[in-house]
């Protein structure tokens, strides 16, 4: 299909659609059929280009298309109309929450049924259409319903928008439209990007220069930013030139090499390692790179980082002296101020190797077999554990604080959603980013709250012979709810499952190793057994119920200490 | 705290929003924590009154609630914000296609973070906290967001709005709001119903009585709206006094006592049993009592009812003589009909009892053990298995076409969704009609392909130590999909599971019992035990890929009929 563009002058608008997608990187759609998508996933079938990955839900697909493009840099799901999209909107309202770019394709009634307004299946009943479409603007910066005469255009547009503004769209795709005819694409799809105004840069790069180069300590704090717009290379350029040093938020963990002797740890706020806060507070001049607060990661805004010390660089803005500067962008500066900065010796910074600080800390460990695994002890080993490329996934939780505590290897990604905060997110993302990344060894956590939400699909994992690494930490409930609002009762807890048995539910014979550990010499042996698998891995580890990482400890007491939490009146 | 209510003048909006909801009937609340709900929980727990009941996902939690509602009256679940109610919004728009009474509690940020447009965690990160709320208002038919101020008059407004209308209602609770407290309830909250405009129902009444009494063959047609309505005694009496036949949809399928001897079987347009058809084609008025027709219901739109024959009661308005009569009240029609119409003999009517009927097409059934069960001999023990008050559940696909395919025992009831047709619905809607019925075998039929979505639900049922009996129709994949687009593509398979495997993953040991069946006499044996049985019996039905009931292949040839589907263009 995609050669017979050159060759024919006409396609369909199915057809045209894979097309572009394909341009833009997309090699896998996940979803779900449901009978108004059927004839466009025959023509992903027969695209032979892309490939369908069918989700066990939608919810489960949108969290999977999230996750593969925040590994391939865009993605794409198709489900049926209602029933199917809307059981998707809470994926998709992370992917833009998140500024992750999906493509949210929905299969819809024919134009007939809905020029008649058929009171048919999957609709209110009322003869509207329009609902879901609706709600979908909340949540997404582009929007179209696709005819006939519009495909080529308005297909183009929403790409387009997907694209730049790294956020999801959405494509309402009637049953009947996906075999009409339109132009083939005439040349390659215009892949816009921000462009800055040549005097206002000139007048931020002095401003920002001057301020940099005044300062007696500049330290740089990088984000998620810079990795959804692809700038993780121009980052490192900057970070070496300037010599300055260079922390990350959490939810950009891994844009900037965690080995680099220049990076001092992930700021969180005033739970932050100490060393990290004392080097932020230190500070009289902030270059924030891609970086967007929130209580998550500020350990509960509980962050000193003071407007007179900032600059700030976005995709298409920028502030300095809290003036703002539309249209100034971030890959622009980034590469335009190297050449006007004086570079800093790391001597001068008094800068220790995160390696070096860390070793107090999390002492090399040589597992002992008695009693439960520690959370401290667990994400020690797991710190080891990691190595140079992994693709690192954790859920909000537990697991998130513990794996932020830890460092990473050289080049590693994180995947987790410290802002939207979905738990059961990271299961169906880890299916999106081992599909986008097959030759990187993708790692797991997920906490048991978590798991539930979206265990099967583990199944479509097993059934696409992928080989993560799943860590499932076991610790009888939602920890993290007890720690944020410290009433122990009975809500938080949920049905012990036994987790282990579930691979042999989901897959087949052979494909796969699930192991249950409750010491650490047991989880020593399983990572071990993990290091030299070639099957997917599932370890359930057993932990403590109110045992949690430092971190989240930390974040938890200050959520409670301003909390409205009283005893309840007497009745 | 319910008695506490009677004694001191204020409460808390919490405890005032669960007394109010324990009056209209809700014993049980259903939902997933999360830290923006965690002091309404507190309330929920201290109340002793409601209980919660903890669902794996905010998704199966609506269905729940959805399935609670329609056998007790009206339901409810509690999700946080943002993640927690987008999950629950496909279940939400269910219950508001079919007219199913659900309160949707959002536990939302406190009212200061909201003030302050705060980047907090459950947003999209914009200080907007309104785009959650605003897609809610496309699927509920009151909305509210409570303060200290109005939470008395606002609840007491959005209850009863959800009690008259019989659709899903939206409270928005920001988590500081539920301790603020408020003036006690006065009285009881008083329950509107809809009343006739006295003028115009003695017209409809004189209109429909000599249009009824003219007629040489009169028939009635009854649908759901009469089981919302509650009024299944009041078309009993109408059907006993009248003694027409009486057909009923299958959305409204046990609305008749399918034993009843005027019974005459489900209408469901051309793809009905012939004797059901010929009887309304013959019929020259066609007394239609809470029907909403779709596709699903009337065989893609096949239905014979010209507009000239028919008298349409609905719960607010009626019609006859293609004229409109609003506020004309169906109880009242049903109940001030009786003495002004003729009663007819069911001799002249020459009727023939649906068992009469049944037993030639379904013979009684001596298992035989060769060979794989088929789903025409499935659907026939299915039959001999249910007893009268079962709650009958059917997913969406070849659960349902089976089930209105088979006449249902004296007072069982039906639970599904014709219209909305959300697949993995009818496992956590489980969950809610056993709950709400606990004295009641409760039965559900349910394809593999829609299990799936939904699976982990099952953990739920067995926390909560309930004794359904559940058969899973394993015939590897979407079958309906199969039908109803028959291009038999990759997509439709789903990864086999080793689903008698998944009650040990999720249960304690004894809890349930799990078989898998692959023949006839298997599956006799496995009905035996579970007539017996004290435990959550989960029954496994190995079926072929492609054998379906005959209704849904009649419904699906009717589909592909006019379908658009054509071989793909080669390229």
């Amino acid at each position: 299909m995609i050669a017979a563009v050159n060759v024919t002058e006409f396609c369909t608008v199915g057809d045209y659609l894979i097309y572009r997608m394909k341009e833009v990187g997309i090699e896998h759609i996940f979803g779900v059929p449901g009978d108004f998508n059927l004839h466009f996933l025959d023509q992903i079938e027969a695209s032979g280009e892309v490939s369908w990955v069918g989700n066990c839900n939608e919810l489960n697909a949108a969290y999977s298309a999230d996750g593969y493009a925040r590994i391939r840099g865009i993605g794409a799901l198709v489900t049926t109309f209602g029933v199917g999209e809307l059981s998707a909107l809470n994926g998709i309202a992370g992917a833009y929450a998140e500024h992750v770019p999906v493509i949210q394709i929905t299969g819809a009634p024919s134009t007939s049924a809905s020029v008649q307004g058929k009171r048919i299946h999957h609709t209110l009943g009322d003869g509207d259409y329009t609902h879901f479409s609706s709600m979908y603007k909340e949540v997404t910066v582009a929007q179209t319903s696709l005819t006939a005469d519009n495909a080529p255009e308005e297909i183009d547009r929403v790409l387009a928008a997907c694209w730049l503004q790294k956020r999801p769209v959405y494509i309402y795709l009637p049953s009947d439209v996906c075999y009409q005819s339109v132009p083939c694409p005439k040349g390659p799809l215009s892949l816009p990007r921000f462009s800055s105004d040549p005097g206002r840069l000139q007048s931020f790069l002095t401003l920002a220069a001057e301020a940099l180069n005044n300062a007696s300590f500049p330290v740089i704090l990088a984000d998620y930013e810079v990795s959804r717009y692809h700038l993780t290379d121009a980052l490192r350029s900057f970070v070496n030139h300037s010599g300055y040093p260079a922390a990350s938020l959490s939810m950009g963990k891994g844009v900037i090499d965690e080995n680099h002797p220049q990076f001092i740890g992930v700021y969180s706020g005033k739970i932050s390692d100490p060393y990290v806060s004392s080097m932020i507070d230190s500070a009289d001049c902030i270059l924030s790179i891609g970086v967007r607060l929130n209580d998550v990661v500020t350990g509960g805004f509980t962050h000193n980082l003071p407007p007179e010390k900032m600059i700030e660089l976005h995709p298409s803005c920028a502030q300095i002296g809290q003036v703002d500067y539309p249209d100034v962008v971030m890959s622009d500066v980034l590469e335009q101020l190297i050449p006007r900065i004086r570079r800093r010796s790391m001597e001068q910074a008094n800068l220790l190797s995160l390696q070096a600080r860390q070793s107090p800390r999390i002492e090399i460990l040589s597992p002992h077999g008695s009693g439960r695994i520690s959370q401290e002890r667990f994400w020690g080993m797991i710190s080891e554990f990691l190595q140079p490329r992994d693709v690192v996934l954790a859920d909000t939780g537990t697991a998130l604080f513990g794996a932020i505590s830890i460092p990473f290897p050289a080049k590693a990604s994180f995947v987790a959603q410290p802002l939207w905060a979905s738990i059961g997110y990271s299961l169906p993302a880890l299916l999106g980013t081992q599909m986008a990344a097959p030759d990187r060894r993708n790692v797991l956590l997920i906490g048991d709250g978590a798991f539930q939400i979206s265990a099967q699909e583990l199944s479509t994992l097993l059934a696409q012979r992928l080989k993560p690494v799943i860590f499932l930490i076991n610790n009888d409930g939602y920890t993290i709810e007890r720690l944020v609002h410290p009433i122990d009762n009975p809500y938080n807890d949920i049905q012990p499952w036994n987790y282990d048995l579930l691979p042999h539910v989901f897959g087949e014979f052979g494909s796969f190793i699930s192991l249950r550990v409750t010491d650490e010499i047991q989880l020593a042996e399983a990572l071990e057994k993990a290091e030299l698998s070639d099957r997917l891995v599932f370890i359930e580890v057993v932990m403590d119920r109110t045992d949690a990482p430092e971190l989240l400890r930390s974040f938890g007491n200050i959520l409670t200490s301003g909390s409205p939490v009283k005893p309840l009146p007497v009745s």
